[in-house]
């Protein structure tokens, strides 16, 4: 199996998708979300990875608009704790770096280790997994760079600190898309209940139709798992929502809400229907031993 | 009035408090979103600027959390398009530019003109308004930045090339935030229409509590500009919605509906009531003169 992921090889896409997919899986890097669904869509890959919200920067509508117009179907979702660490040349010491180097939103995260170190300057870079790759490759003693201990590993780096970032509950969600949807039927995998996650444009103007639409998922008795309107500035009265509901596409409840839906919208379009991810941070288990799964 | 804003001189934040309070408004420059509402808590500021959403990149959770945890009231807002400029030292020109600094994502923003000039190499900085700094700073003649038109005013420089970015439709949402909300009456100022922004929280596993609450806001006839679930993936069933009301606090039905809220939630703040912005890119118009308005 070949996972198409943007970023360079120790990105944190890069790890969700050994989390999603094993850590055998193959991995092609890529330099857009576009690029992903290019490589998937043309067979280059068998599932892209995408991160698709963070806890703190929120959900990325660019690949929610590639989603819509792009033909790849949700497969797969999984959280990922984003864990920051200082890392260095293994010849390297704490004591003589002045300089790290990550991107920019990954130094704002670890702004208080830069208040408590006034010696060592942030310098920005365009990803955290390519500051990683720069150590190795110009072996600098004075420089270290903010990314995962994954992108350690990779290149050969020393951890010289964990858990860098101001916030502990830093999570990003990530989706795996492929050519083909998971079986309609299917609801749960291996103990894992389903999710499905859709898009829809409700009637325009009419005052109360996503209540209406609300109306028709809570009738069938399906949890709504997320609810987010898409702000459109341009044209503020015609706008898509995204939802995530608890069962899968074929699940018969789903299955009529889904058709229920259909006079109510102006636009509708399934995104996927996947095994829903655990609780973030712990790995799979069977619906039956954890309550919230 | 002096307006807070996260940033530096020339950011896009600081064009947005120009936007909202005019052009002659003082601005201080802060270095996090949390420094904004210090500085208003505090009183060095009048108002905050914060981006709230992005067309592309979504609600900024970041800064939905503080306006939860702090005691400052939404008073405006508005939207800004993001429209990139290719900027230099006025004694530089195109021809000579071999680099372009700008923050990785307005960089990955522009991807088509890099792809187009492959001359030029993109350098990764802390934000675009400070790479526009560095050249004033610095006077390189090889070295570009990609910024708002607004900073190369600001710093004295040479704008090159206007709507550098890919996508033409970037919009941010700003919100100004004071200590005291606007008086509670108001529904309209100057012909603008007032919206109400909240967040609730629902009763804890009520399948369809959500689907109750907006029964409430549409019984009332209330148009619901937003609505979006916050991802908590630690307590996936114990969520904060953020939603928007057209209408002020204090308008009949808004103040009728809120009160109806009471029972179905765990929680509910009301972040701010004040005037809508116009549709995205036009100046204010009352709203006898433009029907979205």
């Amino acid at each position: 199996m070949k996972a198409a992921f943007q970023g360079v090889h120790g990105a944190y896409s890069e790890l969700a998708s050994k989390q999603l997919l094993g850590s055998r899986v193959r991995t092609l890097p890529c330099e857009s979300f576009a690029d992903v669904f290019d490589a998937v869509a043309g067979g280059a890959a068998e599932r892209g990875i995408l991160p698709i919200e963070n806890s703190l920067a929120g959900s990325i509508h660019q690949n929610y608009d590639l989603l819509l117009d792009r033909d790849l179907h949700i497969v797969g979702e999984a959280y990922l704790k984003v864990e920051h660490a200082l890392l260095c040349h293994p010849s390297a010491s704490l004591r003589a770096i002045t300089e790290v180097r990550s991107h920019p939103q990954a130094l704002a995260q670890c702004s208080g280790f830069f208040a408590k170190n006034k010696g060592i300057k942030p310098a920005p870079y365009f990803d955290t997994a390519g500051a990683a790759e720069s150590l190795a490759r110009e072996a600098p003693i004075h420089i270290g760079a903010i990314a995962s201990a994954y992108a350690a590993e990779l290149y050969g780096l020393k951890v010289l600190k964990r858990n860098l970032q101001n916030h502990a509950d830093n999570f990003t969600r990530f989706l795996a898309v492929a050519k083909r949807p998971l079986p309609a039927k299917r609801s749960t995998t291996a103990g894992l209940p389903f999710k499905t996650s859709l898009a829809f444009m409700p009637k325009r103007n009419a005052v109360g139709s996503l209540h209406a639409i609300l109306g028709v998922i809570a009738g069938r008795g399906i949890d709504l798992l997320k609810i987010e309107s898409r702000p459109n500035p341009l044209s503020p009265f015609e706008y898509w929502f995204y939802a995530d509901l608890a069962g899968g596409p074929g699940a018969l409840a789903v299955a009529q809400a889904l058709r229920e839906l259909e006079p109510l919208v102006s636009r509708l379009k399934i995104l996927g229907g996947y095994p829903r991810a655990p609780r973030a941070g712990s790995r799979p288990v069977p619906a039956n031993r954890s309550k919230h799964a």
